[in-house]
């Protein structure tokens, strides 16, 4: 790695300054450093919009750390953006012209219209799921709403509330009364208005949320084991349970950090008031966002029809995989699924984990053969996997632990991208087409019919196959044991 | 990976049969299986030297499995060899005639010569350490005995006994009588009499042991904390341990595995005799034997001059490594040893295992470079690395997981390759030399002055370094925090 192949992205946010610094490695980026001080830039801002010098102070000290990791990176590869504080502040100019110094490199401060694509650019290259999509991201001072289909947006809002902003306006007394609540929701519901027919108009598939609140509702959830599709209903049970702690300093949720909590009730009141303006069905974390967006910008890297499809071949590559072998697991579960999906009605992501899974199932083996579906699964857990929520990724991990050897039911029921039974059916049909395609030749894999009848599954093999292949018949044999230990019925015939 | 890369080994011992499976990646080789069965054909050998019909019977059985394996692999790269009960038995050729007939392919019944040399080549490709060795290779009905330097063997033996058959001779009673060792060891040291005056005149600078024995040897002594040297102290405790068991039934070692403890008091006599006979002041475990030599001589790879060399190579190319910031690393910490090596006196293997660690530090980046330590650690404890021991293993990845962030002492201690003073200072120097280094710039390294006077470390930066570094200011301060939390001073000037 020599120093030019780095890049950064700096985005002078109103609560947060970020600096994020990867390099490319072989198409793909590969994240080095993220830094990130909580310099609450939109607190400092007077009431006539003038930023106070003990905020200017606090963000010119977060940037003299970050100008020492700067100096080693290309000037063509640094962008440093500002957003809305920056851009309502009246003495913006004093601010920047001294970041510009401390930095030696230029700040642009960018319009909310760049921002939202900025944002969009940022999620459409990180995050799986539907082609058109809602993209929702909640920042200090402002909120950006975008509409899009693949890489092109169809239309752009930045609208001028934050949940610092909110927070210093509703919640000053740090009051965490149903009335605060109510007035936030309200005042923001009045600033969406306005572009809601516009935003439905184009309409979308799928709603994905970028921001330090909707990580926080994730974190949330997984924490307190819900499956990860952030509700109203969901939202509507948090603000009630923010109102009965009473006091911002009370606030206390399973799996809500310190750290996100002071803006968490007023980013919690602008999303409750967007599911209910937008009519938002469901909305699920997305992969990344502004810095993301400006880090694929500058790599000049087009957004893929299918991320998670780059995802899988990109990993594959790094680790070695056998493709062949992959592709002939993947056909096989596939075949198998439909084969029984009358019977077992899977679930409509059921089909896709299924094929991730086999795409994968081998990158265990690049560590060592030993526990390689340990080693899989350690790596599907910690890799950065563009395109799977983090549910999915959970589930993956647990479908590789459990590829071979005995079955770790409970690994299959603590994930919650899908219910335990379709876990436990994906589980059934990858172990089943990771033994039939063990001779790694398309020209031995026998012609099996799979039959389904309640949890009951019946492999029916050509005639004398077994007797022909006495290490195929030990590991049916085998399997047909594993699976009775945790009750799931197979019979050979 | 096509079916036309996998290359296979079977090796028909006196004890086990095995196979091992490898496909070759990028000029290393990936295992993708070892399958091992127990035939234990030595113990149906009569007196008169004939197979039993039910030891031959179990050896065919075994060979079905494999059979159906090796049909997917180019005849030209598979290779069988049978051993010492099958040089022997009067009617191995009833035997051999039907194995050829079920794999398929040949089976070559090698000289005892042979197999001492294919161990040799199996050891010199897989073993770490000095360059003239000792190679001792117990198995269930011959020893093999070589000396060599890098590639080129210089002795070759193989003896008449193995520890199935010690085993059959010497405690057919199951008695593990003080007498039963006692006539144990006498015939092996009648054994190896005539031979060890040539094996001595050769000379080695390093004795490696392969095999059963010595491997349920290494794992005894990681099970009970010892270092991982054999020594005749240790072997000689053993014994008086299984002594005091009585019976081969009640065999009860921390550590000895059920798998390995038949024929574990004959193999433990046998290299009792080898220590004193030959005067062997210390053994270490082979990193592979037989079958290792058997695959890396169809792969035509040629034994290289430092093996740790090029494993640190390969792992740096298969994770993606930065090796110009690894060498920086590398020369920095050598730099910094090097300044308290006289008060610090490191151990011989320090100043390597030091460098080894830089080389490798990075890797955990590969996956993910949230927890990027652990995930080096993790690597480095499942990944196969030959020329490092087990023990070495152990201490990189710990040294590897204490790289930055708060020291996890006990994790230091519990390692066995060195005392935990010595790991404690390949830790500080190496977190010092990764701060220092974490410019990713030769030309922007500080000239530094390390001084050690007992633990208190002083760092002497060149004038005003600090003052124009804030980033490496704040890096240092928390890491003498760090460092001081352990009890390590730390102080800079």
């Amino acid at each position: 790695m020599k120093t030019t192949s780095l890049y950064a992205a700096i985005d002078l946010g109103s609560n947060s300054f970020h600096m994020l610094v990867v390099r490319e490695v072989a198409g793909s980026i590969q994240t080095l450093s993220r830094i990130k001080r909580k310099v609450r830039l939109a607190a400092g801002l007077n009431d006539d919009n003038t930023l106070s010098a003990e905020a200017m102070e606090r963000g010119w000290q977060c940037l003299r750390l970050f100008a020492e990791r700067l100096q080693d990176i290309p000037q063509a590869q640094i962008r440093v953006v500002a957003t809305a504080t920056l851009r309502i502040a009246v003495n913006a100019g004093e601010f920047i012209a001294k970041a510009q110094t401390l930095l030696g490199c230029p700040v642009q401060v960018i319009s909310g219209e760049e921002e939202a694509r900025l944002i969009y650019q940022g999620v459409a290259h990180t995050t799986g799921g539907a082609d058109r999509r809602l993209v929702v991201d909640i920042g200090g001072a402002s909120t950006e709403l975008v509409t899009g289909t693949g890489a092109q947006t169809t239309a752009l809002f930045s609208l001028s509330m934050g949940c610092v902003t909110w927070l210093e306006r509703y919640f000053s007394d740090r009051n965490l009364a149903r009335e605060n609540f109510d007035r936030a929701e309200e005042a923001a519901r009045d600033v969406l208005r306005p572009v809601a027919d516009k935003l439905r108009y184009h309409g979308w598939q799928a709603c994905v949320g970028a921001s330090g609140t909707v990580q926080a509702l994730q974190e949330i959830m997984m924490a307190q084991g819900m499956d990860e599709r952030i509700t109203l209903a969901k939202l509507q049970q948090l603000r009630q349970r923010a109102i009965l702690c009473g006091r911002l300093e009370e606030l206390e949720i399973e799996g809500l950090t310190l750290e996100r909590a002071l803006v968490f009730p007023s980013g919690l009141a602008i999303l409750i008031a967007i599911f209910t303006e937008l009519d938002i069905q469901e909305m699920t974390l997305a992969g990344g966002a502004l810095r993301e967006g400006l880090v694929y910008g500058m790599l000049h890297l087009t957004v893929d029809q299918d991320i998670r499809r780059r995802t899988l071949r990109n990993i594959q590559r790094r680790f070695m995989v056998d493709t062949d072998q992959a592709q002939r697991v993947a056909n096989l579960a596939a075949n198998f699924l439909e084969q029984v999906q009358d019977e077992w009605l899977p679930e409509p992501v059921s089909r896709d984990l299924l094929q991730s899974a086999s795409q994968l199932h081998e990158i265990g083996l690049n560590i060592d053969f030993k526990q390689a579906p340990q080693h899989g699964a350690y790596l599907v857990r910690n890799l950065d996997l563009p395109g799977f929520t983090p549910a999915q990724k959970t589930l993956l991990a647990t479908l590789l632990l459990n590829q071979t050897n005995p079955v770790d039911l409970s690994s299959l029921h603590q994930q919650n991208a899908v219910p335990p039974r379709a876990a436990e059916h994906l589980c059934r049909l990858l172990r089943l087409a990771i033994i039939f395609a063990s001779r790694r030749r398309d020209d031995l894999l026998p012609d099996i019919q799979l039959r389904a009848s309640g949890e009951r599954l019946t492999l029916i093999l050509p005639p004398g196959w077994l007797e022909q292949h006495p290490l195929g018949n030990e590991l049916i044999v085998q399997e047909s044991q594993w699976q009775s230990y945790v009750h799931w019925p197979l019979d050979v015939l």
